[in-house]
């Protein structure tokens, strides 16, 4: 029997070719606002190789959407071969190449017969430089083709339908997302389909960020959209009907304790990441729908604790570091940067994927030497023309260079040094840089009267924020004793300003886990997240205020509706209850070596899953008895400074 | 009254986006032949800018077929107004902003109303760094888009139709190029089409390059190709109707002399040039119908003594360049990098078109950069992995560094040198670099007992062909004394190997003219050219070896019909005709300052005709008289020694 087939591209260019489609896609209030940033194309001349060996003749079909043709053993003036028929080609051991051209589209192609198109081909920009081609398990039939993503659709039926203002509304009972299909019998009715994450959005036609207008056919598929209210707006008779469009990723993960609204609080921030986890890790699924470095960074953390989906990862970041020459910053944010180059150290780690590691260096090295190029004299982070030092909206001293960014391109250097290492190239200058770094950073940026890293010594104003602090913590930059003064005079400080988004306070609450108090994000997760549920969420908010009220929990940015009511960030519990509560987190490459070192914090009884690379920690809690069982090897459980360690089949009891 | 609206695009991106669309057309014996080098993508994200100031507000629309919006004074969250309908934006002075998304075709812009389009526009690849927008008068419909390159249409009938073999053999008369259309009553009549350059290919079906089969439609609008004859495979009646595919480029040139096949091999090449003058410049317009650097660079020279036209050879260019980051030589070949460097300097002398220096110099030191990278321990260009150092088909001492390619670097230093000093920008590292090479090439390649320049010294063989010696001469590398050596060694000397191309021979007669030996090129002009038209060529050939008979006459790279029969590097004579017979050649920029210093070599009378950038000069002479006229200021006669200046208007007469 045939191998299956898979349709196959040049490694990484799937990825940009849907992250152009996505980032071209957002809707606001009948404009189409598209991302700001440079966005790179895929080739569009592609050559695919295989070799082959035969002792007959062999068959092969390749199906593609482009132009081009197939050789064997290529040579300039070669019998060519035509495409998108059976051709029969020579016996022998031979090199088999397809060259495809794409002016429009993804340049891919399936091949089936004797010889299938699989991972085990190589594709070259038409250079001689040939890698292991981009190819997933989605895409194994020739109609199928990787220029659609393959979504999954469930059939959704709303959950009430009453006539409302000049129309009807339609509750689907909780924000959701998918095409909706409105049919008629009257092709010259008219109507207005309202999007709102809240009924108040669907009732302002000023400030309603999506909608359309209907008219001249009997059936309307409307694109993909975010929502949980349809107002339908227009008198005549018409049936509605929605699809769930969703990746088919699998909870590995769960969390319960004494509380409920603690397991509330934990489901609806999954349902949220399920809703953000698509093409690539987005923000937010109505505003902006686009691919942000900043928060990716933090949906990677949170993937590990839910789905373990490497695939999902590795398409975001690969979307985000693009492709060279290297003119701009990620999303122009030069603390974004840094965040992908960090995060490819953290995925290798994660899950041992080393070509992952080999196919990226190339894009992550052009980051970080572009990054590099823009230092000041003295070899730190500054805001160059076109850059944007955003670190976090909280207002700091940006008047020179800041502390947050120097830890950030520390971190990244050591980073380099590692990956350059794994990938057998030179590491030294990386090293060195970090090196020069760490003694710049502490002798320009640490006070000692202030216990903390400053914003910024430029302005003379030696500010204190919580941001570089939280980094010296997270990134293991301070020293024990360092750390311990910025919890005292820094984290734990009423007086130094309190972090405003959740964005932040996600790093914020790992910090404060790291330094044993994950008390206190327990604390924050029934309050915050809790009010939130209070006020009608159904999925986690990119903001909130506790205490305030409709309709302005709907805004930001200025705008009436402008705040995301479905936020990946808002998904960070996910993160810490699994890596803190539960307490699981590798110590060697892809968990070969892992811990389980469980903290209950406020709780006196919970119980969760972790998932692992393969398999899963269970860890029970009650009132001092603790239970952990995995079926994995590698796992060792720290508990009250014993250390036990753990056979895969064999729950560990302790007290 | 509104000013004239022109679509506008990211500067370069339109020449990028046809080569794509060009280099994925060619067909050969049912295959689609794509080019097999790197072709770069247009960007596909564009932000277009227009400052305007208005007492009132004002109404603009802007056309696109992509995704985007306009804002102005653009910020992250200022409004945003649709594209494709009338808009109201305020008065006052403001920055207006379109920002385009397009992921299949080249993003460009058509705005109508109180503000228009035009070349005053700037665009950025979404980067801070804006550039003046590519524009071209062809573009002034909101119908008509850049997506589809302006050519012009005239019905082009057949001049003979007969019943030939199983169908109909239909001789257009001469090679020309277009759509045809067979038109049938009989949606199952079956036909096939084939195309040839000769009957003798119309009737091999295992060889005729080109050919389509029609059935199932009542008429058959097929795609624009080469051809003479077509014949109609198939029984059923039918009509056939074509229409010739052309620029309207105007010869602004002319040449005769008492010999009447002179001037009938004139307005051969000329028509071969025209044929192959399209998006580009073409090789031939059958076979390969792609852009060569090196065919191209003769083009580019031909042109300034027909046409005169800038927008071809600046599109070509543009074409051949790229964009960063390159990993390849132009066309793979390492010369035709040079080449391409080299014409921008010619380009800039012949016209004076600074700008165009600007927005290609980057390139061009990309491609400089990237040949410097590849050199030897010596400083010397030799053949890397996936580089092909071609120079010509000639067998040749390749065993090491070649001379040829040391002279190319060494004038493209010089160039680069120039260049750079246009655009402000320091150029001691290329002055440098081809002053070290000047010594370095003397040093090795120099042979005093041979009078010349050897292929290489690595292999001790110490080889001379004709290349490097010519290039001595045509780039002004040697002395007067080497030159003197080597007409009389090498280009004059039979036992040297003779140049078997067209190609080469077009830089050799050109060498020969500048040693004052135009005669031998005239006397080729009878034999070879005027063998062609004795074969009965229409258009000049890509070969041609004088008494050979058919077909072998059309087989070439072991393709029965491969040879191309309508090749622009063929056109030479119209370029040393203009350039040495009436002597019109530019000493300073745009023609600022020209010479016209004629040599009759073997024409006791001739006439004729060479543009200027704007004008023309007129030359006469009959048996020892000239007459020079121009309507241009700054030219000079040169004639028997004597320097007489030319005034406009004022026919020079000197005996």
């Amino acid at each position: 029997m045939n191998k299956q087939a898979r349709w196959i591209w040049y490694p990484g260019d799937f990825e940009i070719y849907h992250s152009n489609l996505l980032h071209e896609r957002r809707e606001e209030r009948g404009v189409n606002r598209i991302g700001y940033w440079v966005q790179p194309s895929n080739w569009m001349r592609v050559d695919f190789r295989k070799i082959y060996e035969s002792a007959e003749p062999i068959t092969v079909h390749v199906h593609t959407l482009g132009y081009g043709a197939v050789k064997v053993d290529p040579s300039l003036e070669g019998t060519q071969y035509p495409i998108n028929q059976d051709i029969t080609l020579p016996a022998g051991r031979h090199e088999l190449r397809v060259c495809i051209s794409d002016t429009a589209k993804l340049p891919c192609i399936y091949v089936t017969g004797d010889v299938v198109s699989d991972e085990t081909w190589a594709a070259s920009n038409t250079t001689i430089h040939f890698y292991p081609v981009g190819c997933t398990p989605a895409f194994t039939s020739a109609e199928a083709t990787p220029h659609v993503f393959p979504f999954c659709y469930a059939p959704m039926d709303y959950v009430s339908c009453e006539k409302f203002a000049n129309g009807w509304l339609y509750d689907f009972g909780k924000e959701t997302f998918g095409p909706v299909t409105l049919k008629t019998d009257d092709p010259n009715a008219e109507f207005t389909a309202w999007y709102g994450e809240s009924i108040e959005e669907t009732q302002d036609p000023d400030w309603c960020s999506i909608w359309e207008k209907l008219s001249g056919k009997t059936e309307y598929r409307m694109r993909s959209r975010a929502f949980r209210w349809i107002y339908v707006e227009g008198d005549a008779p018409h049936t509605l009907s929605a699809q769930y469009e969703y990746l088919p990723l699998e909870d590995r993960a769960d969390f319960e304790c004494e509380d409920p609204l603690v397991k509330k609080i934990w489901d609806v921030c999954a349902y949220t990441f399920h809703l953000n986890s698509r093409e690539f890790f987005l923000d937010g699924i109505k505003r902006d729908r686009w691919v942000w470095s900043g928060d990716a960074y933090q949906s990677y953390r949170i993937n590990n604790y839910l789905f373990f989906d490497p695939e999902i990862t590795k398409r975001t970041i690969t979307a985000l570091m693009g492709k060279p020459p290297y003119e701009q910053h990620i999303n122009t944010i030069n603390d974004y940067t840094m965040y992908a180059i960090i995060s490819l150290q953290e995925f290798y780690f994660a899950t041992g994927d080393l070509a992952f590691v080999k196919q990226m260096f190339p894009r992550a090295k052009g980051l970080y030497d572009f990054t590099v190029e823009r230092l000041d004299a003295d070899g730190l982070v500054v805001e160059q023309p076109g850059d944007w030092v955003f670190m976090d909206w909280t207002p700091m001293d940006k008047a020179g260079p800041i502390s947050g960014e120097q830890i950030l391109l520390w971190k990244a250097s050591l980073v380099m040094a590692e990956l350059a290492g794994l990938c057998g190239l030179p590491a030294e200058a990386y090293t060195a840089r970090a090196e020069k770094l760490q003694n710049l950073i502490r002798e320009k940026f640490w006070d000692a009267e202030k216990h903390a890293f400053i914003d910024t010594f430029a302005s003379g104003k030696r500010n204190v924020t919580r941001h570089a602090n939280i980094f010296a913590i997270l990134y293991d930059f301070a020293t024990a004793e360092e750390k311990a003064e910025i919890l005292e005079h820094v984290l734990l400080n009423p007086e130094i300003t309190q972090i405003t988004t959740p964005y932040f306070k996600f790093f914020e609450l790992q910090a404060l886990c790291e330094m044993g108090r994950l008390d206190i994000a327990q604390a924050m997760l029934t309050s915050y997240w809790g009010g939130m549920l209070e006020m009608g969420a159904t999925t986690i908010w990119e903001e909130f205020f506790p205490g305030e009220g409709k309709p302005e929990c709907f805004a930001m940015y200025g705008d009436r509706f402008g705040r995301s009511l479905c936020h990946a960030w808002g998904s960070g519990p996910i993160y810490f209850l699994g890596r803190y509560c539960l307490g699981v987190y590798p110590t060697d490459v892809a968990y070969k070596k892992f811990v389980v070192a469980p903290q209950p914090g406020i709780y006196k009884r919970f119980k969760g899953t972790v998932p692992l690379p393969q398999g899963e920690v269970h860890v029970m809690y009650d009132n001092g008895k603790l239970t952990v069982e995995t079926d994995q090897p590698g796992g060792e459980v720290h508990w009250h400074g014993g250390v036990y360690a753990l056979e895969p089949g064999c729950p560990l009891c302790v007290e």
